[in-house]
Protein backbone atom coordinates (compact mmCIF):
# COMPACT_ATOMS: atom_id res chain seq x y z
CA UNK A 1 0.00 0.00 0.00
CA UNK A 2 1.74 3.37 -1.00
CA UNK A 3 -0.76 5.65 0.14
CA UNK A 4 -1.21 6.63 3.88
CA UNK A 5 -4.95 5.31 4.46
CA UNK A 6 -7.55 7.10 6.58
CA UNK A 7 -9.46 5.36 9.11
CA UNK A 8 -12.33 4.80 7.43
CA UNK A 9 -10.15 3.52 4.34
CA UNK A 10 -8.39 1.17 6.91
CA UNK A 11 -12.34 -0.15 8.29
CA UNK A 12 -13.22 -0.35 4.12
CA UNK A 13 -10.26 -2.73 3.33
CA UNK A 14 -10.51 -4.48 6.82
CA UNK A 15 -13.69 -4.92 6.74
CA UNK A 16 -13.51 -6.51 3.13
CA UNK A 17 -10.69 -8.46 3.49
CA UNK A 18 -12.89 -10.26 6.50
CA UNK A 19 -15.96 -10.79 4.89
CA UNK A 20 -14.29 -12.12 1.47
CA UNK A 21 -12.88 -14.31 2.73
CA UNK A 22 -14.79 -15.98 6.30
CA UNK A 23 -13.19 -18.34 8.66
CA UNK A 24 -9.78 -16.96 7.61
CA UNK A 25 -7.09 -15.48 10.06
CA UNK A 26 -5.75 -12.34 9.78
CA UNK A 27 -3.25 -11.12 12.13
CA UNK A 28 -2.47 -7.84 13.39
CA UNK A 29 0.91 -8.06 12.17
CA UNK A 30 -0.42 -8.28 8.24
CA UNK A 31 -2.77 -4.95 8.71
CA UNK A 32 0.12 -3.14 10.24
CA UNK A 33 2.78 -4.50 7.45
CA UNK A 34 -0.26 -3.34 4.85
CA UNK A 35 -1.00 0.32 6.42
CA UNK A 36 2.46 0.93 7.96
CA UNK A 37 0.44 1.89 11.20
CA UNK A 38 0.84 0.72 14.73
CA UNK A 39 -1.10 -2.86 16.08
CA UNK A 40 -2.43 -0.48 18.84
CA UNK A 41 -4.83 1.59 16.25
CA UNK A 42 -5.17 -1.55 13.59
CA UNK A 43 -6.70 -3.15 16.98
CA UNK A 44 -8.82 -0.41 18.00
CA UNK A 45 -10.38 -0.60 14.35
CA UNK A 46 -11.20 -3.82 14.41
CA UNK A 47 -12.26 -3.67 18.02
CA UNK A 48 -15.05 -1.24 16.44
CA UNK A 49 -15.79 -3.62 13.80
CA UNK A 50 -16.34 -6.68 15.89
CA UNK A 51 -19.12 -4.22 17.84
CA UNK A 52 -20.61 -3.35 15.08
CA UNK A 53 -20.84 -6.69 13.35
CA UNK A 54 -22.55 -7.46 17.03
CA UNK A 55 -24.82 -4.72 17.44
CA UNK A 56 -26.36 -4.76 14.07
CA UNK A 57 -26.57 -8.79 14.33
CA UNK A 58 -24.21 -9.03 10.77
CA UNK A 59 -22.04 -12.21 12.05
CA UNK A 60 -19.15 -12.34 14.33
CA UNK A 61 -15.20 -10.70 14.66
CA UNK A 62 -13.36 -13.76 16.15
CA UNK A 63 -10.68 -13.36 17.99
CA UNK A 64 -8.01 -16.06 18.25
CA UNK A 65 -5.42 -14.84 21.64
CA UNK A 66 -1.52 -16.47 21.49
CA UNK A 67 0.61 -16.49 18.97
CA UNK A 68 -0.75 -18.57 16.23
CA UNK A 69 -3.85 -16.13 16.99
CA UNK A 70 -5.61 -13.35 14.67
CA UNK A 71 -8.93 -12.30 14.14
CA UNK A 72 -11.58 -14.30 11.61
CA UNK A 73 -15.23 -13.00 10.50
CA UNK A 74 -17.65 -15.55 11.39
CA UNK A 75 -20.83 -15.53 9.19
CA UNK A 76 -23.01 -16.76 11.90
CA UNK A 77 -26.73 -15.82 12.30
CA UNK A 78 -28.88 -15.34 15.39
CA UNK A 79 -31.64 -17.05 16.60
CA UNK A 80 -34.44 -14.90 15.18
CA UNK A 81 -32.31 -14.93 11.74
CA UNK A 82 -32.00 -18.75 11.44
CA UNK A 83 -35.96 -18.78 11.91
CA UNK A 84 -36.43 -16.07 9.48
CA UNK A 85 -34.41 -18.40 7.14
CA UNK A 86 -36.46 -21.65 8.18
CA UNK A 87 -39.73 -19.58 7.23
CA UNK A 88 -38.96 -18.14 4.24
CA UNK A 89 -37.69 -21.79 2.74
CA UNK A 90 -41.23 -22.87 4.08
CA UNK A 91 -42.86 -20.46 1.88
CA UNK A 92 -41.35 -20.79 -1.42
CA UNK A 93 -41.67 -25.01 -1.00
CA UNK A 94 -45.10 -24.20 0.09
CA UNK A 95 -46.04 -23.01 -3.73
CA UNK A 96 -48.55 -26.13 -4.87
CA UNK A 97 -47.14 -24.99 -9.13
CA UNK A 98 -43.57 -26.85 -7.48
CA UNK A 99 -45.47 -29.95 -7.47
CA UNK A 100 -44.44 -32.03 -10.29
CA UNK A 101 -45.21 -35.90 -11.95
CA UNK A 102 -45.09 -38.76 -8.84
CA UNK A 103 -46.13 -36.26 -6.82
CA UNK A 104 -42.33 -34.93 -5.80
CA UNK A 105 -41.70 -31.29 -4.95
CA UNK A 106 -39.77 -29.59 -7.35
CA UNK A 107 -36.65 -27.84 -5.09
CA UNK A 108 -33.66 -27.58 -7.93
CA UNK A 109 -33.89 -23.69 -7.54
CA UNK A 110 -33.39 -23.47 -4.09
CA UNK A 111 -30.14 -25.19 -3.88
CA UNK A 112 -29.18 -23.54 -7.60
CA UNK A 113 -29.75 -20.12 -6.50
CA UNK A 114 -26.80 -18.40 -4.48
CA UNK A 115 -28.76 -16.18 -2.17
CA UNK A 116 -30.97 -18.99 -1.51
CA UNK A 117 -28.10 -21.39 -0.60
CA UNK A 118 -26.02 -19.51 1.20
CA UNK A 119 -28.55 -18.17 3.86
CA UNK A 120 -29.35 -22.15 4.37
CA UNK A 121 -25.76 -22.67 4.18
CA UNK A 122 -25.16 -19.95 7.36
CA UNK A 123 -28.03 -21.72 9.26
CA UNK A 124 -25.90 -25.25 8.91
CA UNK A 125 -22.77 -23.24 9.41
CA UNK A 126 -23.65 -21.15 12.83
CA UNK A 127 -24.66 -24.67 14.37
CA UNK A 128 -21.78 -26.45 13.18
CA UNK A 129 -18.67 -23.47 13.26
CA UNK A 130 -17.31 -24.43 16.51
CA UNK A 131 -16.69 -28.20 16.10
CA UNK A 132 -13.20 -27.95 14.00
CA UNK A 133 -14.54 -29.21 11.19
CA UNK A 134 -11.62 -30.22 8.14
CA UNK A 135 -14.09 -31.36 5.65
CA UNK A 136 -17.33 -30.38 4.51
CA UNK A 137 -18.54 -33.93 2.76
CA UNK A 138 -21.78 -34.66 0.27
CA UNK A 139 -22.77 -37.15 -2.08
CA UNK A 140 -23.27 -36.12 -5.56
CA UNK A 141 -25.05 -34.13 -7.03
CA UNK A 142 -27.59 -31.83 -5.46
CA UNK A 143 -26.01 -31.49 -2.46
CA UNK A 144 -22.71 -30.50 -3.83
CA UNK A 145 -23.42 -26.42 -4.65
CA UNK A 146 -24.91 -26.40 -1.06
CA UNK A 147 -21.71 -28.60 0.35
CA UNK A 148 -19.38 -25.87 -1.20
CA UNK A 149 -21.08 -22.92 0.10
CA UNK A 150 -20.69 -24.11 3.41
CA UNK A 151 -17.12 -24.95 2.57
CA UNK A 152 -16.43 -21.18 1.68
CA UNK A 153 -17.91 -20.12 5.17
CA UNK A 154 -15.57 -22.57 7.28
CA UNK A 155 -12.71 -21.97 4.74
CA UNK A 156 -12.72 -25.74 4.47
CA UNK A 157 -12.58 -27.79 1.35
CA UNK A 158 -15.50 -30.29 -0.09
CA UNK A 159 -14.41 -33.96 -0.41
CA UNK A 160 -17.79 -34.97 -3.02
CA UNK A 161 -18.89 -38.85 -2.77
CA UNK A 162 -19.46 -39.75 -6.19
CA UNK A 163 -22.24 -43.11 -6.95
CA UNK A 164 -18.99 -44.66 -9.27
CA UNK A 165 -15.34 -44.89 -8.89
CA UNK A 166 -13.70 -42.28 -11.76
CA UNK A 167 -10.38 -42.91 -13.66
CA UNK A 168 -9.49 -39.49 -12.70
CA UNK A 169 -9.45 -39.51 -9.34
CA UNK A 170 -7.21 -42.44 -8.74
CA UNK A 171 -7.02 -45.08 -5.94
CA UNK A 172 -10.88 -45.09 -4.33
CA UNK A 173 -12.59 -46.28 -1.76
CA UNK A 174 -15.86 -48.26 -3.00
CA UNK A 175 -18.73 -49.19 -0.55
CA UNK A 176 -21.92 -50.82 -1.16
CA UNK A 177 -25.15 -49.73 1.04
CA UNK A 178 -28.35 -50.12 1.21
CA UNK A 179 -31.04 -47.12 0.93
CA UNK A 180 -33.36 -46.61 3.91
CA UNK A 181 -36.40 -46.03 2.04
CA UNK A 182 -36.84 -48.80 -0.59
CA UNK A 183 -33.82 -51.10 0.53
CA UNK A 184 -32.09 -50.84 -2.92
CA UNK A 185 -28.18 -51.58 -3.21
CA UNK A 186 -26.20 -48.71 -4.48
CA UNK A 187 -22.04 -47.93 -4.33
CA UNK A 188 -20.67 -44.90 -3.27
CA UNK A 189 -17.07 -44.10 -3.72
CA UNK A 190 -14.73 -41.69 -2.53
CA UNK A 191 -10.87 -41.57 -3.84
CA UNK A 192 -7.94 -41.69 -1.37
CA UNK A 193 -6.57 -38.48 -1.55
CA UNK A 194 -9.98 -36.67 -0.62
CA UNK A 195 -9.54 -37.00 2.97
CA UNK A 196 -6.61 -36.65 5.44
CA UNK A 197 -6.59 -39.47 7.88
CA UNK A 198 -7.77 -38.50 11.48
CA UNK A 199 -9.88 -35.63 10.28
CA UNK A 200 -13.25 -34.00 11.83
CA UNK A 201 -15.71 -34.31 8.88
CA UNK A 202 -19.51 -32.08 8.81
CA UNK A 203 -21.67 -34.16 6.53
CA UNK A 204 -24.69 -31.93 4.40
CA UNK A 205 -27.37 -32.98 2.07
CA UNK A 206 -30.59 -31.13 0.30
CA UNK A 207 -32.63 -34.53 1.30
CA UNK A 208 -33.12 -36.92 3.74
CA UNK A 209 -36.14 -39.53 4.31
CA UNK A 210 -34.87 -43.02 5.65
CA UNK A 211 -31.14 -41.88 6.34
CA UNK A 212 -29.90 -44.78 4.19
CA UNK A 213 -27.30 -42.60 2.30
CA UNK A 214 -26.13 -40.27 4.97
CA UNK A 215 -25.94 -43.88 7.15
CA UNK A 216 -24.16 -45.15 4.40
CA UNK A 217 -21.50 -41.98 4.23
CA UNK A 218 -20.80 -42.78 8.32
CA UNK A 219 -19.89 -46.06 7.40
CA UNK A 220 -17.64 -44.88 4.79
CA UNK A 221 -15.98 -42.63 6.67
CA UNK A 222 -14.90 -45.03 9.31
CA UNK A 223 -13.11 -46.23 6.55
CA UNK A 224 -11.00 -42.63 6.15
CA UNK A 225 -10.76 -42.96 9.93
CA UNK A 226 -12.28 -39.38 9.97
CA UNK A 227 -14.79 -38.24 13.16
CA UNK A 228 -18.34 -37.56 12.00
CA UNK A 229 -19.22 -34.37 14.01
CA UNK A 230 -22.51 -33.98 12.36
CA UNK A 231 -24.96 -34.45 9.44
CA UNK A 232 -26.83 -31.38 8.47
CA UNK A 233 -29.59 -31.30 5.75
CA UNK A 234 -31.86 -28.88 4.27
CA UNK A 235 -35.43 -30.89 4.96
CA UNK A 236 -36.26 -33.71 6.09
CA UNK A 237 -39.51 -36.39 5.74
CA UNK A 238 -41.56 -36.28 8.92
CA UNK A 239 -42.14 -40.17 7.86
CA UNK A 240 -39.89 -42.45 9.07
CA UNK A 241 -39.90 -40.66 12.58
CA UNK A 242 -37.29 -43.52 13.11
CA UNK A 243 -34.78 -42.69 10.78
CA UNK A 244 -30.95 -45.15 10.47
CA UNK A 245 -28.94 -42.05 11.87
CA UNK A 246 -29.65 -40.76 15.28
CA UNK A 247 -28.72 -37.32 15.32
CA UNK A 248 -28.90 -34.88 12.18
CA UNK A 249 -29.59 -30.83 12.11
CA UNK A 250 -32.28 -30.19 9.77
CA UNK A 251 -33.95 -26.68 8.91
CA UNK A 252 -37.38 -27.65 7.55
CA UNK A 253 -39.86 -30.86 7.31
CA UNK A 254 -41.51 -32.06 4.73
CA UNK A 255 -44.97 -33.23 5.97
CA UNK A 256 -47.31 -34.09 3.15
CA UNK A 257 -48.36 -33.23 -0.52
CA UNK A 258 -52.60 -33.23 -0.76
CA UNK A 259 -52.70 -33.67 -4.63
CA UNK A 260 -56.56 -33.49 -4.02
CA UNK A 261 -56.63 -29.66 -1.90
CA UNK A 262 -53.45 -28.82 -4.32
CA UNK A 263 -51.52 -28.19 -0.67
CA UNK A 264 -47.77 -28.85 0.48
CA UNK A 265 -46.84 -29.13 3.91
CA UNK A 266 -43.31 -28.08 4.72
CA UNK A 267 -42.67 -26.61 8.28
CA UNK A 268 -39.87 -25.22 10.19
CA UNK A 269 -37.93 -27.82 11.90
CA UNK A 270 -38.09 -27.09 15.46
CA UNK A 271 -34.46 -26.57 17.10
CA UNK B 1 -30.77 0.62 12.97
CA UNK B 2 -31.08 2.56 16.08
CA UNK B 3 -27.96 4.25 16.30
CA UNK B 4 -26.57 6.99 14.52
CA UNK B 5 -23.34 5.78 12.58
CA UNK B 6 -20.28 7.43 12.60
CA UNK B 7 -18.50 7.76 9.25
CA UNK B 8 -16.35 4.73 9.30
CA UNK B 9 -18.97 2.40 10.77
CA UNK B 10 -21.56 3.53 7.89
CA UNK B 11 -18.94 2.55 5.55
CA UNK B 12 -17.73 -0.70 7.26
CA UNK B 13 -21.52 -1.79 7.06
CA UNK B 14 -21.89 -0.52 2.96
CA UNK B 15 -18.75 -2.23 2.53
CA UNK B 16 -20.13 -5.50 3.78
CA UNK B 17 -23.07 -5.11 2.46
CA UNK B 18 -21.51 -5.06 -0.71
CA UNK B 19 -18.75 -7.44 -0.93
CA UNK B 20 -20.69 -10.41 0.71
CA UNK B 21 -23.90 -9.91 -1.88
CA UNK B 22 -20.92 -9.18 -5.21
CA UNK B 23 -23.03 -7.91 -8.01
CA UNK B 24 -26.06 -7.71 -6.18
CA UNK B 25 -27.72 -4.09 -7.01
CA UNK B 26 -28.34 -1.70 -3.79
CA UNK B 27 -29.79 1.77 -4.22
CA UNK B 28 -28.99 4.76 -2.22
CA UNK B 29 -32.63 4.85 -0.81
CA UNK B 30 -32.10 1.67 0.69
CA UNK B 31 -28.74 2.91 2.85
CA UNK B 32 -30.81 5.86 3.29
CA UNK B 33 -33.59 4.93 5.02
CA UNK B 34 -31.02 1.85 6.93
CA UNK B 35 -28.42 5.15 8.48
CA UNK B 36 -31.60 7.69 8.48
CA UNK B 37 -28.67 9.81 6.25
CA UNK B 38 -29.05 12.30 3.45
CA UNK B 39 -28.47 10.31 0.26
CA UNK B 40 -26.03 13.01 -0.80
CA UNK B 41 -23.51 11.87 2.15
CA UNK B 42 -24.03 8.42 1.19
CA UNK B 43 -23.04 8.82 -2.11
CA UNK B 44 -19.87 10.71 -1.01
CA UNK B 45 -18.88 7.44 1.48
CA UNK B 46 -19.78 4.84 -1.35
CA UNK B 47 -17.60 6.77 -4.20
CA UNK B 48 -14.55 7.00 -1.11
CA UNK B 49 -15.17 2.86 -1.20
CA UNK B 50 -14.89 2.78 -4.93
CA UNK B 51 -12.01 5.07 -5.28
CA UNK B 52 -10.42 2.60 -2.79
CA UNK B 53 -11.09 -0.65 -3.96
CA UNK B 54 -9.75 0.40 -7.85
CA UNK B 55 -6.26 1.89 -6.18
CA UNK B 56 -5.75 -1.01 -4.44
CA UNK B 57 -7.58 -3.84 -6.81
CA UNK B 58 -9.74 -4.87 -4.86
CA UNK B 59 -12.58 -4.77 -7.68
CA UNK B 60 -14.77 -2.36 -8.74
CA UNK B 61 -18.04 -0.72 -7.00
CA UNK B 62 -20.30 -0.17 -10.59
CA UNK B 63 -22.60 2.42 -10.60
CA UNK B 64 -25.90 2.19 -12.42
CA UNK B 65 -27.71 5.25 -13.17
CA UNK B 66 -31.72 5.99 -13.34
CA UNK B 67 -34.31 5.03 -11.76
CA UNK B 68 -33.89 1.37 -11.65
CA UNK B 69 -30.09 2.28 -10.90
CA UNK B 70 -27.77 1.71 -8.44
CA UNK B 71 -24.70 0.84 -6.98
CA UNK B 72 -23.17 -3.00 -6.79
CA UNK B 73 -19.70 -5.12 -6.27
CA UNK B 74 -17.83 -6.61 -8.93
CA UNK B 75 -15.11 -8.72 -7.99
CA UNK B 76 -13.49 -8.27 -11.09
CA UNK B 77 -9.39 -8.51 -10.99
CA UNK B 78 -6.79 -7.32 -12.92
CA UNK B 79 -4.60 -8.55 -15.77
CA UNK B 80 -2.19 -9.29 -13.41
CA UNK B 81 -3.95 -10.36 -10.92
CA UNK B 82 -5.10 -12.83 -13.64
CA UNK B 83 -1.68 -13.99 -14.44
CA UNK B 84 -1.00 -14.64 -10.86
CA UNK B 85 -3.92 -17.22 -10.15
CA UNK B 86 -2.78 -18.76 -13.63
CA UNK B 87 0.55 -19.19 -12.37
CA UNK B 88 -0.54 -20.12 -8.88
CA UNK B 89 -2.80 -22.59 -10.77
CA UNK B 90 -0.30 -24.16 -12.96
CA UNK B 91 2.39 -24.13 -9.70
CA UNK B 92 -0.36 -26.22 -7.67
CA UNK B 93 -1.00 -29.21 -10.77
CA UNK B 94 3.14 -29.06 -11.73
CA UNK B 95 3.62 -31.45 -8.67
CA UNK B 96 4.79 -35.02 -9.96
CA UNK B 97 2.87 -36.88 -7.00
CA UNK B 98 -0.31 -35.72 -8.49
CA UNK B 99 0.08 -38.04 -11.73
CA UNK B 100 -2.18 -41.50 -10.98
CA UNK B 101 -2.52 -44.76 -12.44
CA UNK B 102 -3.51 -44.14 -16.13
CA UNK B 103 -0.93 -41.03 -16.28
CA UNK B 104 -4.04 -38.87 -15.49
CA UNK B 105 -3.10 -36.02 -13.16
CA UNK B 106 -5.12 -35.08 -9.64
CA UNK B 107 -7.02 -32.10 -9.96
CA UNK B 108 -10.04 -32.41 -7.44
CA UNK B 109 -8.13 -30.59 -4.67
CA UNK B 110 -7.94 -27.29 -6.50
CA UNK B 111 -11.60 -27.60 -7.93
CA UNK B 112 -13.01 -28.71 -4.05
CA UNK B 113 -10.54 -25.95 -2.11
CA UNK B 114 -12.88 -22.71 -1.50
CA UNK B 115 -9.77 -20.28 -2.02
CA UNK B 116 -8.14 -21.86 -4.75
CA UNK B 117 -11.87 -22.23 -6.47
CA UNK B 118 -12.25 -18.37 -5.78
CA UNK B 119 -9.18 -17.06 -7.46
CA UNK B 120 -10.36 -19.14 -10.82
CA UNK B 121 -13.53 -18.69 -10.42
CA UNK B 122 -12.74 -15.03 -10.42
CA UNK B 123 -10.81 -14.99 -13.25
CA UNK B 124 -13.72 -16.33 -15.89
CA UNK B 125 -16.03 -13.26 -14.05
CA UNK B 126 -13.50 -10.70 -14.80
CA UNK B 127 -13.94 -12.04 -18.33
CA UNK B 128 -17.73 -12.56 -18.56
CA UNK B 129 -18.99 -9.80 -16.07
CA UNK B 130 -20.26 -7.57 -18.54
CA UNK B 131 -22.22 -10.37 -20.82
CA UNK B 132 -24.90 -10.57 -18.82
CA UNK B 133 -25.70 -14.15 -17.99
CA UNK B 134 -28.91 -15.09 -16.64
CA UNK B 135 -27.58 -18.72 -15.84
CA UNK B 136 -24.57 -20.61 -15.23
CA UNK B 137 -24.72 -23.99 -16.65
CA UNK B 138 -22.59 -27.07 -16.14
CA UNK B 139 -22.94 -30.90 -16.65
CA UNK B 140 -22.12 -32.80 -13.70
CA UNK B 141 -20.35 -33.50 -11.15
CA UNK B 142 -17.09 -31.99 -10.93
CA UNK B 143 -17.63 -28.46 -12.29
CA UNK B 144 -20.43 -27.82 -9.83
CA UNK B 145 -18.24 -26.19 -7.21
CA UNK B 146 -17.01 -24.01 -9.84
CA UNK B 147 -20.57 -23.25 -11.30
CA UNK B 148 -21.67 -22.27 -7.76
CA UNK B 149 -18.55 -19.96 -7.35
CA UNK B 150 -18.93 -18.08 -10.40
CA UNK B 151 -22.59 -17.80 -9.92
CA UNK B 152 -22.57 -16.31 -6.37
CA UNK B 153 -20.12 -13.78 -7.98
CA UNK B 154 -22.42 -12.62 -10.82
CA UNK B 155 -26.02 -13.34 -8.50
CA UNK B 156 -27.30 -15.61 -11.16
CA UNK B 157 -28.69 -19.07 -10.57
CA UNK B 158 -26.96 -22.29 -11.94
CA UNK B 159 -28.25 -25.12 -14.05
CA UNK B 160 -26.73 -28.28 -13.43
CA UNK B 161 -26.93 -31.04 -17.01
CA UNK B 162 -27.09 -34.57 -15.65
CA UNK B 163 -26.51 -37.69 -17.08
CA UNK B 164 -29.36 -39.22 -16.76
CA UNK B 165 -33.19 -37.98 -16.07
CA UNK B 166 -34.43 -38.00 -12.30
CA UNK B 167 -37.78 -38.78 -11.29
CA UNK B 168 -37.90 -35.61 -8.53
CA UNK B 169 -36.78 -32.51 -11.24
CA UNK B 170 -39.96 -33.42 -13.62
CA UNK B 171 -39.67 -33.10 -17.06
CA UNK B 172 -36.45 -33.40 -18.44
CA UNK B 173 -35.01 -32.68 -21.93
CA UNK B 174 -32.72 -35.77 -22.93
CA UNK B 175 -30.17 -35.64 -25.70
CA UNK B 176 -27.45 -38.38 -26.63
CA UNK B 177 -24.14 -36.80 -27.70
CA UNK B 178 -20.83 -38.34 -28.74
CA UNK B 179 -17.70 -37.22 -27.12
CA UNK B 180 -14.56 -35.72 -29.22
CA UNK B 181 -12.46 -37.20 -27.63
CA UNK B 182 -13.35 -41.43 -27.47
CA UNK B 183 -16.36 -41.06 -29.98
CA UNK B 184 -18.61 -43.18 -26.83
CA UNK B 185 -22.14 -41.91 -27.01
CA UNK B 186 -23.46 -40.64 -23.91
CA UNK B 187 -26.62 -38.76 -22.96
CA UNK B 188 -26.99 -35.65 -21.49
CA UNK B 189 -30.23 -34.39 -19.71
CA UNK B 190 -31.68 -30.97 -18.07
CA UNK B 191 -34.96 -30.60 -16.71
CA UNK B 192 -37.70 -28.09 -18.12
CA UNK B 193 -37.72 -25.79 -15.51
CA UNK B 194 -34.42 -25.32 -14.79
CA UNK B 195 -33.56 -22.59 -17.93
CA UNK B 196 -36.03 -19.80 -18.59
CA UNK B 197 -36.67 -19.63 -22.48
CA UNK B 198 -34.51 -16.57 -24.11
CA UNK B 199 -32.07 -16.71 -21.35
CA UNK B 200 -28.15 -16.00 -21.59
CA UNK B 201 -25.88 -18.59 -20.47
CA UNK B 202 -22.64 -18.87 -19.41
CA UNK B 203 -21.15 -22.82 -20.00
CA UNK B 204 -18.13 -23.57 -17.34
CA UNK B 205 -16.35 -27.03 -17.06
CA UNK B 206 -13.18 -28.09 -14.81
CA UNK B 207 -11.45 -29.41 -18.08
CA UNK B 208 -11.58 -29.61 -22.18
CA UNK B 209 -9.91 -32.03 -24.21
CA UNK B 210 -11.78 -32.62 -27.45
CA UNK B 211 -14.83 -30.14 -26.72
CA UNK B 212 -17.42 -32.77 -27.66
CA UNK B 213 -19.08 -32.63 -23.96
CA UNK B 214 -19.29 -28.29 -24.57
CA UNK B 215 -20.55 -29.40 -27.80
CA UNK B 216 -23.24 -31.41 -26.57
CA UNK B 217 -23.98 -28.78 -23.99
CA UNK B 218 -24.43 -25.98 -26.39
CA UNK B 219 -26.46 -27.96 -29.26
CA UNK B 220 -28.80 -28.90 -26.00
CA UNK B 221 -28.93 -25.01 -24.77
CA UNK B 222 -30.24 -24.97 -28.39
CA UNK B 223 -33.60 -26.36 -27.77
CA UNK B 224 -33.67 -23.93 -24.56
CA UNK B 225 -33.95 -20.97 -26.67
CA UNK B 226 -30.61 -19.39 -24.79
CA UNK B 227 -27.77 -17.94 -25.88
CA UNK B 228 -24.20 -19.22 -25.08
CA UNK B 229 -22.48 -16.16 -24.57
CA UNK B 230 -19.31 -18.33 -24.02
CA UNK B 231 -17.70 -21.39 -22.88
CA UNK B 232 -14.83 -21.40 -19.76
CA UNK B 233 -13.01 -24.45 -18.40
CA UNK B 234 -10.19 -24.11 -16.03
CA UNK B 235 -8.03 -26.41 -17.90
CA UNK B 236 -7.76 -27.99 -21.86
CA UNK B 237 -5.43 -29.91 -23.26
CA UNK B 238 -3.40 -28.93 -26.09
CA UNK B 239 -4.34 -32.17 -28.19
CA UNK B 240 -6.49 -32.11 -30.40
CA UNK B 241 -5.49 -28.54 -31.28
CA UNK B 242 -8.55 -28.14 -32.89
CA UNK B 243 -11.63 -28.75 -30.60
CA UNK B 244 -15.35 -29.31 -31.73
CA UNK B 245 -16.06 -25.71 -30.01
CA UNK B 246 -14.69 -22.68 -32.30
CA UNK B 247 -14.03 -20.33 -29.28
CA UNK B 248 -13.37 -20.75 -25.35
CA UNK B 249 -11.97 -19.17 -22.45
CA UNK B 250 -9.23 -21.34 -20.73
CA UNK B 251 -7.31 -20.43 -17.57
CA UNK B 252 -4.23 -23.26 -17.96
CA UNK B 253 -2.89 -25.67 -20.88
CA UNK B 254 -2.23 -29.03 -20.33
CA UNK B 255 0.52 -30.11 -22.59
CA UNK B 256 1.92 -33.06 -21.29
CA UNK B 257 2.88 -35.86 -18.52
CA UNK B 258 6.57 -37.65 -18.81
CA UNK B 259 6.59 -40.53 -16.59
CA UNK B 260 9.93 -41.25 -17.33
CA UNK B 261 11.42 -37.69 -16.24
CA UNK B 262 8.47 -37.44 -13.93
CA UNK B 263 7.64 -33.96 -14.82
CA UNK B 264 3.58 -32.34 -16.18
CA UNK B 265 3.58 -29.69 -18.35
CA UNK B 266 0.98 -27.73 -17.40
CA UNK B 267 1.35 -23.60 -18.63
CA UNK B 268 -0.84 -20.71 -18.24
CA UNK B 269 -2.47 -19.89 -21.16
CA UNK B 270 -1.93 -16.68 -23.19
CA UNK B 271 -4.94 -14.62 -22.70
Amino acid sequence: MEKKRSKAERIAIITKKLVENPSEIHTLQQFSEMFHCAKSTLSEDIDGIGRLFEEEGLGKVVSLPGAAGGIYYSPVLTPSQVQEVQEDICRRLNEYSRVIPGGYVYMNDIFYTPRILQSMARCIVTRFCNEQVDYVVTIETKGVPLAMVIAELLNKPIAVVRKSARLTEGTTMQMNYVTGSNRNIHTMALPIKSIRRGSRVLLVDDFMKAGGTAKGIMDLMKEFDTTVVGVAVVMATREPEKKLINDYYCLVEFQSVDEEKETIQIIPKKM
